[in-house]
């Protein structure tokens, strides 16, 4: 990479080992060393990086805060990484027009910090959000509990500056809340797993900061009945803003690894959160604990900042709980229509049993979007292998109750050889022949997305 | 197109004289008839005809209900129509998961309709929305009023079902509320007005109807004040679920028309909804009314079905009462930043002085969205030749403001020549790349969106 580094003076550039570690991994565990990381502060930098890589076929994949699930950003292929810790600007707040500008970098924690003290809201909020970067949620198309109400990273995006792959500068899609002319490449780039063009300056639509907030933990000794909440929450005409799930495994790892109070006895746990006007929601929360009263929950009750985090433990312990199980774990991402979700944690439940492998499950209940994690550990071969068979019985049964292989994570390079499962040769054909347009040399992102 | 009725066993169609005189025009009066026109029933009818063209080279325009405003259902080079009257059914209304899936022809105003009866909302509502149809909506990205609040058309879809130009059929997208394997093509093909495929089936996402609804008329003496006044709303963190605006000729053009009472000095009128909770939006209400009237406004309010109408009798007049100013309008369809509206307005004004040209204004102004409605006699060729000079300053004030040439009436044949006012170079070079991935032989609505 010595040539890469000769041809940029002036844009700051790494081959130390330190840093050749530090950016080879993501959240999935994969982990693969590029060979150099550059930090540009500019588009012009990305245009010249751009630039010298198409001349020269040099791979090179844009990075966020590496907290992806499906080594989106892992830099096979011998990649140069383009880390955009330095390109964190929040550029505009537009207050009158309710959008907000930022470079790929921002992180979006700290976005959403920054709009709520001025009354704002960007839903969008992975469970990462706190080190996850906007440009990462843009590629990926990110979720997150509060897109049962609000919708995903793609229902926000209105304006993509970004840097094709021979270094051309392109800024798609309208500054307004509408916009017709041609085709919607913008929404084409979002959920593009940094394949396409590389991002550099993002504008995203606000809301206003809802005026309240109710949170409700209801505690189920059946999962059916759970499930059952799940759809009569909907059908009584409620849409809450986060409906989340966990199963027997996730409450029992997390009161053991972080005490919350949960009864250990309990099959599931539903976290529910209205928000809007305060007397709106007040009516909306009685509602939903009424339904779920009826269904055999208890029920707990949050107005506050306080006891809503209090409820929240539990939900944000469960990740790091999940270690306490198994060294590793293989973790999915799949969605059902929302009235098949009983049924999915049903079938898993008894592939774990068949196959003696602990499964644990927790997600977005209300959006049918559950995180699959099946406990392995990776050193016994014959148990990841074993768990590495699930995953695809898991993806059979999900597709056959109508549902998608990723509901928020991508494909990146773990789910690459999975995608003929759920879409059809003619829609690989098409999108392979979109990258084409965009990238001929497939110097961007190669060996994501695709199977091969 | 003898040849295309042999090939053609089975399925309706016609080349009488009088069906071509029937599906050759859109709402933009433009008129083109057709070779022949084609009435498939199903999926493999649309697959027999999109083979059978492809072999033979011939153009194919798929037409909803033919309200479109920019001529993109017009079959021009000896296009073939397939008109989608006979594919209408609403297939499923999925109440647990919140979707619905519908045939391309299915009216708007009729799927609304069976809706509501069951307690469930469509937001998109084009105006035409008692003929149009959900296929054309799709192909032409619609919005509507309530796209301030709800969005736009493409928010909704969820899946489409489509013929590929050579015959093959390719279902995008997913039957879940989330999805994020590969690029994101039912997106790609939302707003892409029939150049790409032909839609066959199309799943949309729906809501739980709004429990209330209310409705007030705002009117201003005071141009200035009533642009004012939208900023203001918004800037209280109120979203109305319409916010729309008639400038002072329109005012008078529906007051000569079919009188409703408005004064016929005001210069423009705002028509604002809110939806939701009865309690909060009664407050919300109470808030703008407060801040129209403290801007000079006069206030009218309607909390039933009946006293809503009557302030919307106004609105909805307006198009058949401009015929009264001028025998043609040249009809655009542009988008400022919302905070750009009275700038934008007033430009209107001066170049409606200037030219002695009738400007009439109305629109979505909650969204920035301006209906501008030039007044011109087509039949005197040197004021339909000035209306068209105005309608090229028009678009370039609009993109001095930061707007876009089309916010819902899509490019079609009437505004391609000005896209690339626009769209830079490599946006229309991309675009073009796509439209050959999907239809090599460019015979899908050709001469459409590009200017060539």
């Amino acid at each position: 990479m010595k040539l890469f580094i000769e041809k940029l003076p002036g844009t700051k550039i790494s081959t130390a080992p330190e840093d050749l570690v530090c950016y080879g991994f993501d959240a999935s565990g994969i982990q693969v060393q590029p060979a150099a990381v550059v930090w540009p502060d500019t588009t012009e930098d990305v245009v010249k990086v751009m630039k010298h890589a198409y001349k020269n076929g040099i791979p090179v994949v844009p990075r966020g805060a590496g907290t992806g699930m499906t080594a989106g950003s892992v830099p096979v292929k011998g990649a140069v990484i383009l880390s955009f810790e330095r390109m964190k600007r929040i550029v505009e707040i537009d207050s009158e027009n309710l959008n907000v500008v930022c470079e790929p970098g921002v992180i979006n924690g700290k976005l959403q910090r920054e709009l709520e003290w001025k009354g704002f809201f960007y839903p969008p909020d992975p469970a990462s959000m706190n080190f996850c970067t906007i440009g990462g949620n843009v590629a990926e198309n990110a979720g997150g509990p509060r897109a049962i109400k609000y919708g995903v990273t793609r229902d926000y995006v209105m304006e993509i500056e970004s840097v094709l792959p021979n270094g051309d500068v392109m800024t798609s899609g309208v500054k307004t809340s509408k916009g017709v002319v041609g085709y919607d490449l913008t929404h084409l780039l979002t959920g593009s797993e940094g394949t396409l063009s590389v991002f550099t300056k993002i504008r995203l639509k606000i809301l206003p900061l809802p005026a309240g907030v109710v949170t409700l933990l209801a505690v189920f000794n059946n999962l059916e009945a759970s499930g059952d909440a799940v759809t009569k929450i909907i059908s009584s005409k409620i849409i809450p803003r986060t409906l989340e799930f966990m199963d027997r495994e996730a409450i029992s790892a997390v009161e053991k690894f972080k005490p919350v109070g949960l009864p250990r006895d309990a099959e599931a746990v539903l976290l529910i959160e209205c928000d809007g006007n305060p007397l709106a929601i007040t009516k909306e929360a009685e509602k939903i604990a009424d339904i779920c009263r009826q269904l055999g929950a208890e029920i707990k009750m949050a107005e506050d900042e306080y006891a809503r985090n209090n409820l929240w433990a539990s939900r944000r312990a469960i990740s790091p709980a999940l270690y306490q199980i198994k060294p590793d774990k293989i973790n999915e991402d799949i969605v059902v229509p929302r009235n098949m979700v009983t049924k999915m944690l049903t079938s898993l439940r008894k592939l774990s049993e068949e196959t003696g492998i602990r499964i644990v499950n927790f997600g977005h209940a209300g959006d049918g979007n559950i995180h699959v994690n099946i406990m392995v550990d990776r050193q016994d071969k014959e148990e990841y292998r074993k768990g590495l068979d699930l995953v695809k019985k898991v993806f059979q049964e999900t597709i056959a109750l109508g549902g998608t292989i990723s509901g928020e994570h991508g494909v990146g390079l773990t789910k690459a050889r999975y995608i003929g499962m759920e879409l059809s040769k003619k829609e690989i054909e098409i999108m392979e022949s979109i990258k084409k347009v965009f990238d001929p040399g497939n110097i961007l992102n190669p060996g994501k997305i695709f199977p091969h």
